[in-house]
C-alpha cells in the first residue's frame, strides 16, 4: 500500500474545527454563567465568538426573526469582525443588509428577500454585497450539511432552561435544521430567547446541541404573514376560486395540497364550506394540508373538511385555536403547535397532490417570477413545492390524472397551479413577452435568470378568463396557445383568437367559467364563509386572537 | 356568517386522537415503571398499545433494525391485533413479512425490500399483503406528516435514560423523522434500546417525544452494508472508475457528490489518492460528500481529498475512525458520528453536483430499474438522489456545465450518472429492450411501473465500453444512439455501428477510453490505494475495525 498514509496522518490535525471552537469558548469564560450570556454582554460575546470570514447562519424565517441577535450583530466592531459570509432564509429586516454596508459581512446566500428586495439589488449593483446563490428553503438547508456548513448559528427560541434546552413552541420553523448543521460540525450555536425558565413546557431542541443562550431585550420579531383579511377578497378572486375548486380540485380529486400566501387561495379556503359543500365535495377533496395555520382555513376546519395540517411555522393569533384542535394540527405534549419548516417542505414537495401559487409575471411559455425590475426578491418555498418532484414514486388519483400518454413507463405529475389575474394593480400586465428576471439576473451577474417556477412544471393556469390545462398540451405551441387563451387583453392574450380558443375548449385544453357550470354572476362575496376577520374569530369560537392591525371592531 | 359554525363545534370532539392515546396509556399503567417497560412485558405492552387497523411505522433502515420490537410484534395475538397498516423504510427481516402471513398486518407502504424482494412479490400475488406504495425514503418521511400519519412508532436507539431521552449515537438514521411525525400527532412512540443508563453521552431525541422505552434482549440488528472488500474489485471496474474520474468528475469539476453502494464506486474512491492524484485533481473535485462512512473512502480522507462527509447512517466498524476525524465527519459532543437520514437525503437531493449509481436493467431510452422478474425490491434513496431536482436554484460549475442551449432562461442540471457493466454475472445483459419492471408492476397491480431512475434524468452512462454524454443529446433518437454506442454486445448495443459511434465521438456524445487518454491496459489493481480490507485498516492507523466477516488475516 501507499506510503502517503503515515505521511498524511502524521502531519495534520483532524480536530482543527473542534480546537478552534474550544479557543473561542475559552474567550467568553468570564462573560458567561454556564451557557447563559447576560443580555447586556451580547455584543461583546459575539465579538469573541465570531471570527472574520466565518460562515454565519442567522435565523430569519419570513415570520420569525432572531431580531435581538441581528441587531446586536450590527453593533460589533467591523475592525474585529468582518468578511462574514451570511446565510439567511429570509432577508427581512433593515439590519440584515446594514451589516454589509458596515463592512461586517460581505457575502450572502439566501432564499427570500421580500421587504428588502429593492435594496439588495441596489447593493449588488454598488458592489456592497457579494451574491452567493438564491435558494428555495429546503435547498438552503441541504447546503448547510454540504458546502455551506456554518461556523456560527444565531437563532431564536421562546424559552430556554439553564441547561440550554430550548422550547421553540408553535414557531419551531427552521431552528432545528440550522442548529443541527452547526452543532454537529463543531460550530457555535447562540440562541436568543424570550424567557429563561426553570421548567420548559416541552423540549424542542436538546441542550447538548446549544452553546449559549441569551435572554433578549424584547421578544423576537414575529410577523402575521399568513393572515388575509376576507374583507379584501374581490369577486374576481371568488370567481377564480370557484374555477379552482370545480376545474382543478374536483376534476382531479385533489386530496392533499399546499396553499401559498395570497387572497386567491384565501378565497378558495373560504369557499370550501359554502360552494364546495354545495357541490358535495366534503370528504373527497382538500383533506390533508401542508401550510401555516391560515386564519382563513378556520371555517373549513370547523365544518369538518380538514383531516390534517402540517405547518412550516406558526401564525400570530392562531396559538389558542391550534392548541384546541389537536385532531387537525401537529401539537406537542404541552398542547401547542409543533411546526418544522424543513419537514413541512419535504412533505410539501413529495407528499401532496397540488401546489397552487401566484406570481407577478408570466411569459408566453408559462415561466414565472416574482423578481421584477430592480427587485431581487428570491422565492422562499415556491420552487420547492412548485415543481414536479421527479423522485416521487407513490401514486394518488390526482397524480395519475396527469398522465396523458399511453406509455407503459408513463408516470403521473404533481399538480402545479398558477392562479393569477391577467393584470396587476396599476394596469400592469402579468403576462409578458419576456420576464424582467432575465434583465435583473444579468445586472446582478447571476449565473441563471431568477425564475420562480418553470413553465414546463406548470400543469394549470387559472385566470379570471378561465383555466388552461397545460399538462394536456402536446407541443410547446399548443401550450402557448392555451396560455394565450386565458391571458385576457395582455400582449400575450391578444395573440389568441376566439376560433383558437374554441378549438382548445373542444380538446379540453381550456375551460371557460361556463364550461365548468360557473356563472360569473354567481361569484359574489356572499359566498365567502367569512367576510371579515371578525367572522373568523366567530367561527373559531373566540379562540382566534388576531393582531391589532387586523381588528376593525 | 354561516350557522354551521356552532353546529360543527358543538357536535364533535377535537381531541379524539389525544383521548385515544390516553386510554391506551392507561392500559399499561400496571406494566410500566414511568416510561420503562420491562423486557419480558414487551409483547403484552404491544397488545395493549396497538389497536387493530393502526398505522404502525416500524424502523428498519437498510442497516439498523428495530429487531426486538419487530420480533415481538410477531408474537402478539392476531385476534387482538390485526389489519395493521405497516410503514417501513426497509423490509429486511423475515418477520417484517411474517406479520402479514400471521394476519397481524395487512397493508404495506415501503421504500426498499432488497433481501425480501422475492417473497414480497409472491405475497402480493397470493393476496397475503396489500400494497400501498413504493417510495424513495424522503418521500415516505414526507407522507408521515400528510396522509400516512402513524398511530404507533416502533424504533431503535442505542441508549435511553429513565426520562426517555434517547442516544442514537452514530446510527441516528431515520429515527428523528419517524418519532417527530408520531409524537406530535398524539401517536405512541415505543423505543427499544440496547442499554438503559443514568447519563447519556448526548441527547439525540428529547424524552418528551418518547412514550416508552424497552431494553431489548440483545442489541438491535446492524448490518455492515456499505463495506466493500477491495479484494473483489475487478480491472473492468477500475477501468470504469478511471473513466468516471476523467470523463465526468474532472471534465465537469464535480465538487460535491453522493456515491451509492457498490464495487464500481468503491473503485472510484480508491483511485482518488492514486490515479486522481496523478491527474493533479486533489482539491478540485470530490470535496463534499453525502454518504454513509464507506471504509473505502478512508485512503482519500487520509490523503486530504475530503473536506466534509454528511451521513445517512453509520457503518459497522467505522465508529472509532469517524470519531477521530471530526474535521471531516459530523460528530456530536460525545465525539461520535451524527447521522440523519432525512437531512442527508435533502442534502443529497438538492445540494450536491452528482449522483452516481448502478442498476440491474436499463432500456434503450436509459430508463432503469433494480426490479427484475419476480422481485419487487423498491429503491431506497436512488430515485431521490438520481433525479434532477427542479426546485434547485443555486448554481455550481458542474451544474452549469449541463446547459447545452442558448436560452436566457436555461438552467443547469444535476449530474445523474449510471455506471454499469453491459452484462451482469451469468451472462445476463443489463441493456434490454424492455424493463422487467413493466411486467412486475402489472402483476403487482401497481399504478405505474416501478422504475428506479427515468432515462430523461440520466446525464451520463459509463460502461466498460466508454462514456455516453446523454445530456448533450438533441433528440430521443440521438440519446438512444449514444446509449447503444456504450452498450457493448447486448441486444441494444448491437444496434450501434462503428460509423455511428464515430459520429457520436466527434460530436462529443460518446467518449471511448482512448478519447479520455486512458489505456485499457493501465486499469490494473495496482492502482487501488487499498487492495484489501487489511489495507484499509492500515490506512486508518488501526482505527477502522471491520466486522469478522471481512477479516481474512
Amino acid at each position: 500500500m501507499s506510503q502517503s498514509n503515515t505521511c498524511g496522518s502524521a502531519t495534520r490535525s483532524w480536530t482543527t474545527r473542534r480546537d478552534a471552537k474550544q479557543k473561542r469558548l475559552q474567550k467568553v469564560k468570564g462573560l458567561a454563567d454556564g451557557c447563559i450570556i447576560p443580555t447586556e454582554k451580547c455584543v461583546e460575546a459575539l465579538e469573541k465568538l465570531i471570527s472574520p470570514g466565518d460562515r454565519v447562519v442567522l435565523e430569519g424565517d419570513n415570520q420569525k426573526q432572531a431580531s435581538f441577535l441581528s441587531t446586536s450583530l450590527t453593533q460589533v466592531d467591523p475592525n474585529k469582525i468582518n468578511m462574514l459570509h451570511m446565510i439567511m432564509s429570509s432577508i427581512s429586516r433593515p439590519e440584515h443588509l446594514s451589516i454589509f454596508e458596515q463592512g461586517i459581512a460581505e457575502k450572502i446566500d439566501f432564499s427570500y428577500a421580500g421587504p428588502q428586495s429593492l435594496r439588495i439589488a441596489q447593493m449588488i449593483e454598488d458592489g456592497t454585497l457579494k451574491m452567493g446563490g438564491i435558494h428555495t428553503y429546503l435547498e438552503l438547508f441541504g447546503r448547510l450539511f454540504v458546502d455551506l456548513i456554518p461556523n456560527v448559528a444565531l437563532v431564536a427560541a421562546d424559552k430556554a432552561d439553564t441547561e440550554g434546552n430550548l422550547y421553540t413552541g408553535p414557531n419551531t420553523e427552521e431552528t432545528p435544521a440550522i442548529v443541527e448543521a452547526t452543532a454537529f460540525r463543531d460550530g457555535i450555536v447562540i440562541v436568543q430567547v424570550n424567557e429563561l425558565v426553570d421548567d420548559l413546557p416541552r423540549i424542542d431542541i436538546p441542550g447538548s446541541w446549544v452553546d449559549f443562550v441569551i435572554e433578549a431585550d424584547k421578544p423576537y420579531q414575529l410577523e402575521a404573514l399568513f393572515t388575509r383579511d376576507p374583507r379584501h377578497i374581490t369577486e374576481i378572486q371568488i370567481l377564480m376560486a370557484m374555477m379552482a375548486i370545480r376545474g382543478v380540485y374536483e376534476k382531479h380529486h385533489v386530496q392533499s395540497l399546499n396553499h401559498g400566501i395570497g387572497f386567491n387561495t384565501a378565497a378558495i379556503e373560504l369557499l370550501l364550506p359554502t360552494y364546495g359543500e354545495s357541490l358535495g365535495l366534503k370528504g373527497d377533496i382538500c383533506k390533508h394540508w401542508t401550510l401555516n395555520p391560515h386564519p382563513t382555513l378556520i371555517p373549513a376546519i370547523e365544518s369538518g373538511w380538514i383531516d390534517s395540517v402540517h405547518c412550516f411555522g406558526g401564525e400570530v393569533g392562531m396559538e389558542k385555536y391550534v392548541a384546541a384542535r389537536p385532531d387537525v394540527f401537529f401539537t406537542g405534549r404541552d398542547g401547542s403547535l409543533r411546526s418544522n419548516r424543513a419537514m413541512s417542505q419535504v412533505a410539501g414537495q413529495y407528499a401532496v397532490d397540488l401546489f397552487i401559487g401566484s406570481t407577478l409575471q408570466m411569459d408566453s411559455n408559462g415561466n414565472s417570477s416574482t423578481v421584477t425590475s430592480g427587485r431581487l426578491s428570491g422565492f422562499g418555498g415556491a420552487p420547492n413545492m412548485g415543481h414536479d418532484p421527479r423522485g416521487r414514486r407513490h401514486s394518488t388519483p390526482a397524480w395519475l390524472d396527469m398522465i396523458t400518454e399511453d406509455d407503459p413507463l408513463a408516470r403521473g405529475k404533481k399538480l402545479v397551479v398558477q392562479m393569477v389575474e391577467t393584470y396587476q394593480a396599476g394596469n400592469v400586465p402579468v403576462f409578458v413577452e419576456s420576464l424582467d428576471a432575465i434583465k435583473v439576473g444579468k445586472e446582478a451577474e447571476l449565473s441563471t435568470a431568477p425564475v420562480m417556477i418553470y413553465g414546463d412544471d406548470v400543469t394549470h393556469i387559472i385566470t379570471e378568463e378561465g383555466v388552461a390545462y397545460l399538462y394536456k398540451a402536446q407541443s410547446l405551441e399548443e401550450r402557448r396557445q392555451a396560455i394565450a387563451a386565458v391571458a385576457g387583453v395582455t400582449p400575450i392574450g391578444l395573440k389568441s383568437s376566439p376560433k383558437q380558443t374554441e378549438t382548445l375548449r373542444r380538446k379540453g385544453l381550456v375551460a371557460l367559467p361556463q364550461d365548468l357550470s360557473i356563472r360569473r354572476t354567481d361569484a359574489k362575496r356572499s359566498l365567502l364563509a367569512a367576510k371579515s376577520v371578525e367572522d373568523l374569530v366567530d367561527w373559531s369560537g373566540g379562540l382566534y386572537n388576531p393582531p391589532a392591525k387586523f381588528r376593525s371592531w
